[in-house]
């Protein structure tokens, strides 16, 4: 697999995602970062739930979201997932959402660890995702 | 045990509990609900934390809500909980939500099952809250 | 219109949709009945996010659930939504969840009433969903 | 009031913040936080709801998590904010989750701009937060 990696999920805001200042719930990007990262994984051939099957857990190590432009009900949000580099015992995927005017209502990351289910000790992430490059073959 | 038996849990609204109708989500009170019946459980000595460990799931068999006046953020609401009956294979709790002027925000109810973790199969609930009738000694 | 009226919705079973248990949380069926009852009322020309700019809100009167089968993570669920009778003050909407073998998750309903947004009072609902029964002409 | 300020908020993890990996859903967080930093403002007389009402809004500029050790349900966790400085247009506020045992759960910050409702616009924090330090008389 070469990097970086991408994908583009289509995530539609729900009545219930907002709050009473009439936008999106600042915790809620964090559902969305989770639903698109899941669509990448997805596209990739390796959904998450067959890593999970096979014995690899994906435990969260840190998010962060930076808030640029509000989110409203019922808009249809675009949230681009990236990975810049091959993954060793972690991965870290970038968001970019923006609106369908293009405007960006955040940035973000999250970072996941490789945990071996029986051992409860970090391995080595799946090989097709590993990379292309030298140093890791 | 002697029935009915009730227990009230104050529940502060959150922020995050609202919706840009300026008031509590529908939906939330299915938390409310559950944060009070389980103070009802450890008010009785039967966390279900430990009901959980000693292998018994209690499964949501079925939910309803009926809503009668809308709560606001940052409200104390007081939710009544009650079972009216001895439990069989199965438990219904009822709910009253007031607010702190005495207005009735909801009412609804609950019932569980008592399954037995390994087998998966209806259990009696534990002992301590059979009740005392006769039937049932 | 004529009605029953109906519209299947297909909803993917998110991580934090799940509990403990392993299954979804009961409370969040209640997202999924609102995501597909909005999808209904798009395939009906009658989006609710243009019904409450023309000043129609539709605040919940009552819901309930009744759960027969535990849904899973990464299930693709449909959630057939159906109103049998046009509406008057108030729209009743059922709802049958099954998953991809044909199991019935959760069978349920909700029901909204039509409020004014300037009086705060009930009104009738929009023409194009009165129905064409004679009565209502 | 004197910097840096500080307050411990004690909250249980309920069922529904549970995922099936068996541990609080890392998205779950960012409502402790919000909860604990309702409670810090509350207890420096200054409750949000309040504000909100004297029309000023804080909508949240980012929030980062860093997950370090996972919380189970049914533990009480303290969660403990603090605010090291005194803040002019905006507000940083720091949170350390720790459980029963004293392992930390989790660390993170949250920065919320102070704006004026009506214009919109950035504006200065309440007086009564604004700090005793001479570059601020």
């Amino acid at each position: 697999m070469d990097y970086p990696i991408a994908h583009t999920a289509q995530i539609r805001v729900n009545y219930f995602d907002t709050d009473q200042m009439g936008v999106v719930w600042h915790g809620n990007y964090i559902k969305y970062f989770e639903m698109a990262r899941e669509e990448l994984f997805r596209s990739l051939g390796l959904p998450y739930a067959e890593l999970e099957k096979a014995g690899v857990m994906m435990p969260i190590v840190d998010v962060a979201v930076e808030y640029k432009f509000p989110a409203h009900y019922d808009e249809v949000l675009s949230v681009e997932t990236r990975v810049a580099e091959p993954p060793r015992s972690r991965i870290r995927v970038e968001y970019v959402i923006t609106n369908a005017r293009g405007e960006v209502n955040a940035t973000g990351s999250t970072t996941l660890a490789f945990i071996d289910a029986a051992t409860r000790r970090p391995c080595r992430p799946p090989a097709s995702i590993r990379g292309n490059t030298a140093a890791q073959r």
